[in-house]
């Protein structure tokens, strides 16, 4: 049995999705970053990251969303969430995430979490005015080179989709127009047809 | 055959070392960051990210250096790199590494890649001054919670270990007190003592 740590409106969508896809067996506890749960120990206790989302199986706590998503695939195979039999596939698909978690993520996170990079106020300003450039050249690159379609690795979905879809959901919050991105947008609206993107999407505004 | 395009002083360390400790047939190609040649067409057309490292395979690019470390250690199974055959303990590496690339690296960048997510120069000065405060909160957890010891994942070294291994060289430029952190030192000062590790640096460093 798996339980989901999450909070609405963040990365933990990706998992949360996954694991619906997966068909899988869990139980979700909401965390609220309004009032700061996160940092409270009883959920320090879980992730001294002092973020989410957060899994807890069996044999111990998982972070980090790509391991996550690369974890739900791994051990739900029956549900064909990334090619795991096949290194090199695996790893762009892995690559793709790496990216999202890394550039695209962490551009998005200077809207709102600037504090993480700097005190001053005025840079914190500064760096939420770059946030629709910086935002918007990843997704430049994703329309261009690294969305393949139909799904972002081609024919198959995988779990760079809802990685993506996750993400994709802040477009316009971080300034960025998306009549720019046909292809991410059209992925976008695709995926939020899914069942379990439906299911999971559900369960977390309910 | 594999060739990893890397960069001096940067991550792209990390699949180097990884790809002599898996006794690998690569060659390597050097990208100049000063000259800007990440920049330039031949490399885009290999990574159009414009960062190291990249990979070439007989299948195609990699990119990534979590994606990266963990193909090295899925198709050369025999240096037990990662614990590729139990999907828990391979996300567990997997989550190291990815903090490493979207929370360590990124509070690292703020020093001296600024300009990419702010323009005004005084926001990239307050970012400057905030990495010794970011970069070390990293590390006070990886000292406390994350490096298991005597390697990262406890008695066995994996591709964690020369990860954290490259990052930790900028310890001491990004203002961090070493002395604050004997587990992390005696890891750096380990890993530099093996073999595969001062292949790597001597070539890059030749």
């Amino acid at each position: 049995m798996i339980t989901l740590y999450y909070a609405a409106h963040t990365c933990s969508l990706a998992p949360h999705i996954a694991l619906e896809e997966a068909g899988a067996d869990y139980a979700t506890v909401r965390v609220s970053i309004a009032a700061a749960e996160h940092r409270e120990p009883p959920y320090l206790a879980i992730n001294p990251k002092a973020r989410v989302p957060a899994m807890v199986t069996e044999r111990g706590v998982l972070t980090e969303t790509p391991a996550m998503l690369a974890f739900i695939a791994q051990i739900f195979p029956a549900a064909h969430l990334a090619p795991v039999d096949d290194p090199f596939a695996f790893a762009r698909v892995q690559a793709f995430n790496s990216y999202l978690c890394s550039t695209l993520h962490v551009a998005h996170a200077h809207r709102m979490r600037g504090h993480r990079w700097a005190d001053d106020e005025a840079a914190i300003v500064a760096m939420q005015r770059k946030v629709p450039e910086a935002v918007g050249a990843c997704y430049d690159l994703i329309e261009r080179d690294m969305l393949k379609g139909p799904w972002v690795m081609g024919d198959t979905y995988t779990i760079c989709d809802p990685y993506l879809f996750t993400l994709a959901q802040w477009l316009e919050d971080d300034g960025v127009d998306p009549a720019r991105l046909p292809r991410v947008t059209d992925h976008r609206r695709r995926v939020s047809e899914r069942p379990a993107v439906r299911r999971a999407m559900a369960a977390e505004l309910a």
